[in-house]
C-alpha cells in the first residue's frame, strides 16, 4: 500500500513530512501503509508550493503512477485553481484506480476529479492538519480511510458531497462544477466574515443545477470575524434562510470544518 | 425630472440624505432634478437598510413610478442579493423607461436588471460616495448621467458592462448573470487579498459564457491586505495571466473602482 502525497496549493512544512511517517507507523504497525511524500511539496514559489507547472506536474506523475494506490493532498491555502486545468486532461486511466483525499482549497481537485467520475474522491483531513491540537487523531483518521476507502456508513448509500463554502461558490458555473443531483451537500467554512457566508449561500443555493440536491447540511463555521453591524443572523439561519428560498431541504449539521474534528466524507456514490 | 433613490444593501447616512440636494442644487442650478429619498434608507435592521421585504418593496414602488425618471442606488456594502428575487419579478412596463445607477453590492440589481433587458443600466456612482475626499465630483458626475442617461462616448458603439469582481463572481451560474457575449467587461476590486482577485479572476475567466466577451479591462483594486507570504503577482499580472489562460482579450486598465474618480459605464448597447 503507498499513498502518494503533493502540494497543489501551499508548501508543506519540513517539520510535518518529519513527523508523519513516525505518527502513522506507531499508530497502524504492521498495517503501516509507504507515504510517498512528492519533493514538490517542499518547493516555494510566492504564496505558492512551486509553480503551477510544477504542482500540476507532480499530481499527474503520481496520480497516473500505478504503483501508487492512493493521493493525499498535504495541505489547503491557496493555489489548486491554478493547476488543475494543467492537471485533469493528462490523468490516464491508472488515476481512476485510486482513492483521492484532501479538503479546503484541495476542493477544486475533489470537484474537478468527481465531475469526471475519476477514482473515489473524499473530503478529508491533509498532513497539514497535525499542526492542530489533537490533529494527530485527525491524520490516522485520514489515513485509515486511504488503506480502506469505504464510502461513508452513515450515508446508507444517499450519495453525499462536502466543500469549502467559498471554494464551491467560486467553481459554480465552471466546468469544474460536479452533477450533485439527488446528493446530500455538506458545506463548511472558516475565516469569513458572516455576510459572506450569506453571500456565498445565496450563490450556493440560487444555481439551477445545486438546486437539485436532496439536501444542504451545514457543517463548522469557524474564526468568523466579527462584522459591524452585528449581522444577528447566525451561520444556521442563513443556511435555513437560503434552503427555504430555494426550496432545498435544510438537514443540520455536518461533523466537518478546518478542525481536528474533521470527519472524512467520501463522495458518492453516484 | 424626478430621480429616486432607494438602498438595496447598507442604510444611507441621514448626514449624506441632508447635504445632497444642496450640492446638486448649487452645481446644477435650474437643471436640478427632483431628489426622492425613499424613507427606506434610513431603515435599519441588522446589516441592511431594513428587510429584505422593505428593501424590496421600496426598490419596486420607484421603478414601477412613471412619475420617476431614474433610480439611483443609496449605498453598497451587502444586501442586495437578499432582495433581488422579491423584486425585479414585480417590475411592470414603467421599470422599463428608467435609467439605474450603482456599483458595487448594487451589481447584483444591475446585473439582474441587464439579463433581463429591463431599463438603461450604469456602472457608477452613489450618493454615498459624498463621503471620500472628491467625492462631491463624482455624485455630480453621476446626476449628469442620470438626467441624460447616454451609452458612454469613449465605447463607441461596442457594448461594455462594468462589475465590482467579487459581485460578478458570486452571481455566475445563476439567474442573475447577463449574456455579455462580445462586451468589454470592466471589473474592480476593493479589500480582497491578492490571492482572492486571483481566485475571482479564475472563476471569471473560467465561465464559458463570460469567455464570449470580447476583452477584459481591469478596474483599480484599493486596499489590497498584505498576503502572507507576498503573493508576488500584481493585480495586473494575475489579470494577464487568467485572460491568457482563457483565451480572452487583455485590454488594459479601466477608469472604475471605489474612489471618487470612478467613472460612470453605462451598460450595452446590447
Amino acid at each position: 500500500m503507498r499513498i502518494g502525497i503533493v502540494a497543489p496549493s501551499c508548501r508543506l512544512e519540513e517539520a510535518v513530512a518529519a513527523r508523519l511517517p513516525g505518527l502513522v507507523r506507531d499508530a497502524l504497525g504492521p498495517q503501516t501503509p509507504d507515504l510517498v511524500i512528492h519533493p514538490q511539496c517542499f518547493l516555494s514559489e510566492g504564496h505558492f508550493a512551486g509553480p503551477d507547472a510544477a504542482r500540476a506536474d507532480a499530481f499527474v506523475e503520481l496520480a497516473n503512477d500505478p504503483s501508487i494506490d492512493a493521493i493525499w493532498f498535504a495541505r489547503g491555502g491557496y493555489g489548486a485553481c491554478r493547476m488543475v486545468d494543467l492537471a485533469l486532461p493528462r490523468l490516464r486511466s491508472t488515476a481512476g484506480d485510486k482513492a483521492y483525499l484532501g479538503y479546503s482549497d484541495a476542493g477544486f481537485l475533489l470537484a474537478g476529479l468527481y465531475a469526471q467520475g475519476i477514482g473515489r474522491v473524499a473530503h478529508g483531513p491533509m498532513p497539514s492538519d497535525m499542526k492542530r491540537a489533537g490533529g494527530d487523531a485527525a491524520v490516522l483518521r485520514a489515513v485509515r480511510w486511504l488503506i480502506d476507502p469505504q464510502p461513508m456508513a452513515k450515508a446508507q448509500g444517499q450519495p453525499v458531497a462536502a466543500f469549502n463554502l467559498t471554494v464551491l461558490s467560486q467553481l459554480l458555473g465552471t466546468t469544474l462544477q460536479p452533477d450533485l443531483t439527488d446528493h446530500v451537500l455538506m458545506v463548511e467554512e472558516v475565516g469569513e466574515y458572516m455576510y459572506r457566508i450569506d453571500r456565498s449561500l445565496f450563490h450556493l443555493t440560487s444555481n439551477p443545477a445545486l438546486r437539485t440536491i436532496s439536501g444542504l447540511m451545514l457543517g463548522r463555521c469557524s474564526d468568523v470575524p466579527d462584522n459591524d453591524p452585528d449581522f444577528v443572523l447566525t451561520e444556521e439561519e442563513v443556511a435555513q434562510h437560503w434552503c427555504r428560498h430555494a426550496g432545498i431541504s435544510y438537514l443540520g449539521r455536518a461533523d466537518i470544518g478546518h478542525d481536528a474534528d474533521n470527519q472524512v466524507v467520501p463522495f458518492g456514490p453516484s
